[in-house]
């Protein structure tokens, strides 16, 4: 067997849709609201193990989980003014309650900045008390007027894991930022999502913002998506609620914030990388079903019952082992129809057992990665598929590291980037510094500036439009 | 030492604000929003401990966690004619996104049966795929015109757990609201929350139900509390969505529904019904903290390390053997200064250790619920806790229900029961079964009608309000 990516690659929207709802994972576009979906039962466990995963890493690096209001009355949303002023054409506006006009109008919170700095304010009046980290896993809203994508580009995002930190200085906060770094390069490393970190440039900052990392990966198409970011704001929103601590010399100042976040949209990289073209490529640690046994029916009912009640021994011995398991049963679908069933949805193992496994005390064992079967001893089976996930994980990993390392291109020129980007990468080229030459790179090429990388880069060669001296790279890429 | 539990019972409502803030569990009324709270980290905890424990029960029998949208279509919301009168004057609507009118407005769901009517529309055809059972736990909204209260009456409820199922007939829906109401029994007796299970009145089911099932504790304030509900919905819903399904013998019909919710309710009443005039008392199984142990400072400084490295000794032991445990270390805070906090917490057992434990190889353990001490061997000591907690968990169940049967009292008129109303209980009174004479009674009394017990019970005495020959009692209490 072969593993093909054509359709995945070349159709990726298309692909993508078949296997949100073919999986089972997330039904979207038949509710009768545009930009928002479905957690089907399946997609549900695997959003819970990615969620679980992260809520691991926050809670033990101190972060405190917290659960504040989904509505924001305007005039504190409004508090900051940068912050507003980017966000005010995407809130939804809540002005009734029944058949009453409100006297003050809510928005659904789009992020909660505002609403945790106030409370901060009541709760938290010393250097004794800070650092402090708070996050929360939410629903937010955005009144999305671009064309809307299932997991990537929605009106509610479901998953929304938003951190928010307190600070007496501006290098604790900065500290923090970088801790915040690397608690998401660990959980996107456990999910094998590739990356690059990249510090968006003064124009593209979260409103609100000093500064602003993020993380973006690259889908299949060519584009990069936005996977978590990082802010460190400074004291814009303590200045704008007035909001003092004690500091250890009996002084008075504003502490300084960050907020760093991840989104569904980690789930729809999780899905989108991995796959070909049967579908989705789970990776064994956030899988709902790690193996799936299908029983191959005998030519007599009587020896597949026989072999229905091997397959469920294999899963007493694979659930007992710790590994989800599950037996497909159904008599009404050929191997043949389950196979391709499973295969859209990703299950990292696949075990046929019939009568010859039977007879033999063994079972067959299909990968999902590389579609390569093996024969294994029923008595071996759980190191075997043990093994098998670890090498399904190092290979996932893998394949999608070496992917975006080669798709990431040096030019020395805007021409030569333009034609670069035709092939679906992420181009660094030398830059000056100045956010003049910044638009205009964008400008000339039709695609986003993502920003300078974390590992500031030198280079030799001079900025690609205005020649002067570059003082580092700048990447650029189609982007969602 | 004592129980008091005079402030507990004569100024609840003050009790409740108290312990809900002071205990850290929930922020209540400091936002700039009337109805809404914030989860803080230690009532998240416990939020997380209740949340875990009816998702076990649910998935354990066969429900399948999903996750719709906040929003529903005006339309959507409005096919039901029941469903909607019931809930007109309480849904938030969304009128505007950005700075544009809305086509449609959105309704924050109130509850979600007309969403998950609709999709289930879609993805159920066939009899073959029933009984299906879905569940979520989500945010929903009502704009509640009565007065708020902190976890009782909100106008945001974060913690709404809502089953809906789908039957091929009337008997199969009928056999899971009773399924339903046996989960939500486990579920309840294993917080030690007693219950009284009502079928509510005709008028006051849930709005598109055939019949309502209710489970009613009884609050110290002498009110009683609804902490859950399930509702047979007959072809309500299926036959407003034109929705029918093929039953096994081909011919086409309405499928039947149920739903059932409980919401943060369940943790008021944790929080409410085992507290005393020093705060909280946790049952141990859900108990964010089961342990706090503090250490008790020496006459000097050699020796109160010591003393903190006995008490970090004592926490390894325990958290080694699976005990959620604390060491308060705090050296700005007396030991009488954390009893107090931890006292409010609820934390169901604090362990102390000074020097006369360290040179014994001894703790003493306080019980919360009863006060009680007693000094054990450092070596048994993770088998005396295990005991305490079912000892305590067994006490506070006990403690409850008696409390409870004790408030349960039958009146022959309404005099008598008008009487038995002031003192804070439940009152059963014969009923002709009449709707007429049913909101006689509530006129009559000044209470509410909960409904007939689900254990029907005959009597012999005349109905309360017309004499004729009663069918069985009706219970009434002051309610919230």
């Amino acid at each position: 067997m072969e593993i093909k990516r054509e359709k995945w690659s070349k159709n990726f929207s298309e692909w993508l849709d078949w296997v949100l709802f073919g999986g089972e994972f997330y039904d979207y576009g038949r509710y009768p609201l545009k930009g928002v979906g479905i957690w089907l039962p399946y997609g549900f466990k695997l959003r819970k193990a990615v969620v679980d995963l992260i809520r691991k890493l926050l809670d033990e690096t101190g972060h405190e989980e917290v659960l504040f209001p989904m509505l924001i009355p305007d005039s504190l949303l409004k508090k900051e003014s940068e912050h507003i002023k980017g966000f005010e054409e995407e809130v939804y506006w809540i002005t009734k309650g029944g058949s009453e006009e409100l006297d003050v109008k809510l928005a659904l919170r789009p992020t909660s900045e505002t609403a945790i700095t106030y409370m901060e304010s009541l709760w938290i009046k010393s250097y004794k008390q800070l650092p402090k980290k708070y996050y929360q896993i939410v629903s937010v809203f955005r009144y999305e007027t671009k064309a809307t994508r299932p997991l990537i580009r929605l009106r509610e995002v479901t998953t929304f894991k938003e951190a928010h930190t307190l600070h007496v200085d501006f290098d604790d906060a900065m500290r923090q930022v970088k801790e915040a770094i690397e608690i998401y390069k660990k959980f996107f490393d456990e999910l094998g999502i590739p990356y690059v970190i990249s510090q968006r440039p003064e124009w593209d900052k979260f409103p609100g913002a000093v500064v602003t990392y993020a993380f973006d990966t690259l889908m299949p198409d060519g584009r990069t998506l936005q996977i978590g970011t990082a802010h460190h704001l400074g004291q814009h929103f303590t200045k704008a609620f007035d909001y003092k601590i004690q500091k250890e010399d009996g002084t008075l100042d504003y502490p300084h914030q960050t907020s760093y976040g991840i989104s569904e949209r980690v789930i729809a990289s999780l899905i989108s990388i991995h796959g070909d073209d049967r579908g989705a490529v789970l990776v064994p640690s956030v899988a709902p079903i790690q193996v799936v046994v299908i029983p191959i029916p005998a030519k007599n009912q009587e020896d597949t019952n026989k072999v229905i009640d091997y397959a469920e021994k294999l899963r007493k011995k694979l659930e007992e082992g710790g590994v989800r398991v599950t037996v497909d049963k159904d008599m009404d679908k050929t191997p043949g129809e389950k196979f391709y069933i499973w295969e859209i949805k990703g299950v990292p193992i696949r075990a046929e057992v019939g009568l010859r496994e039977l007879q033999n005390s063994s079972v067959t064992l299909k990968r999902r990665d590389t579609l390569e079967g093996k024969v294994v001893k029923l008595e071996n089976v759980l190191e075997e598929v043990k093994k098998l996930m670890d090498e399904i994980t190092q290979n996932l990993k893998k394949r999608a590291w070496e992917n975006l390392n080669s798709r990431i291109r040096y030019a020395k020129s805007v021409e030569e980037a333009n034609s670069l980007l035709e092939e679906g990468v992420i181009v660094e080229v030398p830059w000056c510094g100045e956010e003049s030459c910044g638009l205009k790179i964008e400008e000339m090429t039709n695609a986003k500036v993502k920003g300078i990388p974390l590992d500031d880069r030198k280079v030799s060669d001079p900025c690609v439009v205005c020649k002067k001296p570059a003082k580092t790279v700048l990447r650029i890429a189609k982007t969602y």
